[in-house]
């Protein structure tokens, strides 16, 4: 600890990502990115804003962005946040709805940026146990809270709630936002934003990093009723004027207007999903139902840190969490057919 | 005022940028945009960036940036942090370095995101008037305080700030971390990154936007004692794992390793700067010394605001601030030398 830090510094926890190593002829199936690359109208759009043009500060509003989601969604532009990934429209979030002195609630098990989050802006939580399925059970929820969080489907499990337990839960809380985190809802989740209209408490946050394929571009949004909104844009214009840059702006622009690609990536995913998860159940797995680009699996007989050890001598990366509750699970993400295939083989000499 | 929002989001006052209108044909000089573009190697670094590849995330550290900044200014990359633009590394640094109690001070005319940050983070502050020919005394900065922070050159005014004085206001703060924000050095001004190894409190910050011409691309960095940048890292790790995306790493090393593009773009811009100060003042301007990529200056008989609106219906944007003490200045960005005469004689006709 410096003398030059703020106090609250030195308590800081951070978020520990993923490992991205700089190896090539892996097979990285451990933070759950597309194994198909972005649509080709994406990339096109991209290619196009990198030219002179950069030496110009790119919109500090991101419109071309906002009214691309408010048109797929069917919602106004008002009602669409925009950011440099998902991980930060959440921090301006926490920052912006979730400072009211009672406790925060998300699931015990759950992304494990949330309780970072709190300890970055000083926000109490309370983790909700999920139950002995690891599902949420909305009833859990009905207590006094500064605001609640939840990924659907949650993550690390896979495991998706249906919109009817989400109301249940926005309707014991009126005075309290809900965030619904729906990185992974394009997979086989119904998203929460058909509600928005309905619930001023509702915010749905989703990623560009996972089923658009543009991990590596940064960009996430929220939606909701425009006074939600509005915090989020007060914090980020007080923040960082142009958090999105021109290419981030026009290729996830591009993204959203190419659908048809978008359905056909997710729909591969979702059917190497169903193949994977039948493969590993034959291999004895216990694999909880996953509406996500990933599974979450472990084995009664086999320790899950070893086996994780073992697939990285083969040069398949998975990830493990040693925590309580998980510490017998591997979180593996879909790849393409053959990334699968390497990994049942793998698994298969394990 | 939304329940919904943490009580402090209603007293926010977020900073405004300069206009981006979305017209062409327009003589944009109000953002300090560079007139010429990147670096040819950066816009083929980045193009190079723009495939399937950007399914994966990119290297959370941003390693080959911060090597590439390291070896250019002769440190080492544990002394180099990285950010989504040199405001978002302001927003950190003020988040994790200066929260003390005791106020912040920095001049009472300067960047007008200073204050903004403070009301994020609620921290106070303390304005320091500059002397009466606009610049930074150094004495009046040795007093109680929780943090020093100031550009230079300075924004709005141009004025640099000589490496002795900046030594002096280090020495007499010797517990309080001191911030250069160097937005503008290059075109004029000599970077404090010399001093950080004999000044463990000296955080010096910088921007691609302005020299290296990529205010599209959001990249800025900062350089300082190991201790300072574990507090940075430390704050990012606990809002965004990932600020910066594939190809703004890769543009903005590409751009630290042309020098020989950025040196004379650099001398293209200073040439133009004397020729344009000839210019006004040959037109009865008063023009503070530059050391930056615009002017201030101000007439003594025509008033500023009435300037401002005359050039803009020539079609030529420049920055009017509606404060105290600079209300009759224009901030005038450097253009290329055909922009730099539109303005010249659109001047000649008010």
């Amino acid at each position: 600890m410096s003398k030059f830090w703020s106090p609250f510094v030195k308590d800081l926890v951070p978020y520990v990502p993923g490992e991205q190593p700089k190896l090539n002829n892996l097979v990285k199936l451990n933070t759950n990115e597309n194994p198909y690359g972005p649509s080709p109208k994406a990339i096109a759009a991209m290619q196009a804003e990198i030219n002179d043009d950069l030496r110009l500060y790119p919109d500090p509003n991101g419109d071309r962005l906002k009214n691309a989601v408010a048109d797929y969604y069917g919602v106004q532009p008002a009602q669409v946040f925009v950011g440099n990934g998902s991980d930060e429209v959440l921090a301006h979030a926490f920052h912006g709805l979730f400072q009211h002195g009672k406790p925060l609630l998300f699931p015990d098990i759950s992304y494990s940026f949330y309780p970072v989050y709190c300890g970055l802006y000083g926000i109490a939580f309370d983790a909700v146990p999920l139950d002995d399925q690891f599902q949420i059970r909305p009833q859990d929820y009905a207590k006094p809270n500064g605001g609640i969080i939840f990924p659907n489907p949650n993550a690390p499990t896979g495991c998706v709630l249906a919109l009817d337990a989400i109301e249940q839960i926005l309707q014991a809380s009126p005075d309290s936002v809900v965030l619904v985190d729906e990185a992974y809802i394009d997979f086989g989740g119904e998203t929460a934003i058909s509600l928005v209209d309905r619930y001023p408490n509702l915010l749905v946050a989703q990623t560009l990093s996972k089923s658009r394929s543009l991990a590596g571009l940064r960009v996430g949004f929220a939606v909701g009723h425009p006074d939600l909104i509005e915090a989020l844009e007060r914090i980020k214009n007080s923040f960082n004027s142009y958090p999105l840059d021109r290419a981030a702006i026009a290729g996830a622009a591009a993204a959203f207007e190419d659908k048809a690609y978008f359905q056909q990536t997710c729909q591969a995913v979702i059917d190497s999903r169903e193949k994977l998860v039948a493969e590993m159940t034959a291999l004895g797995f216990d694999v909880l139902p996953s509406g996500a680009n990933f599974i979450f699996a472990r084995h009664p007989q086999k320790d899950a840190a070893a086996l994780a050890a073992g697939l990285r001598e083969q040069s398949v990366i998975v990830r493990h969490f040693n925590k309580p509750r998980i510490a017998q699970f591997l979180r593996i993400t879909i790849g393409n057919p053959e990334q699968n295939q390497a990994l049942v083989e793998a698994l298969k000499r394990l």
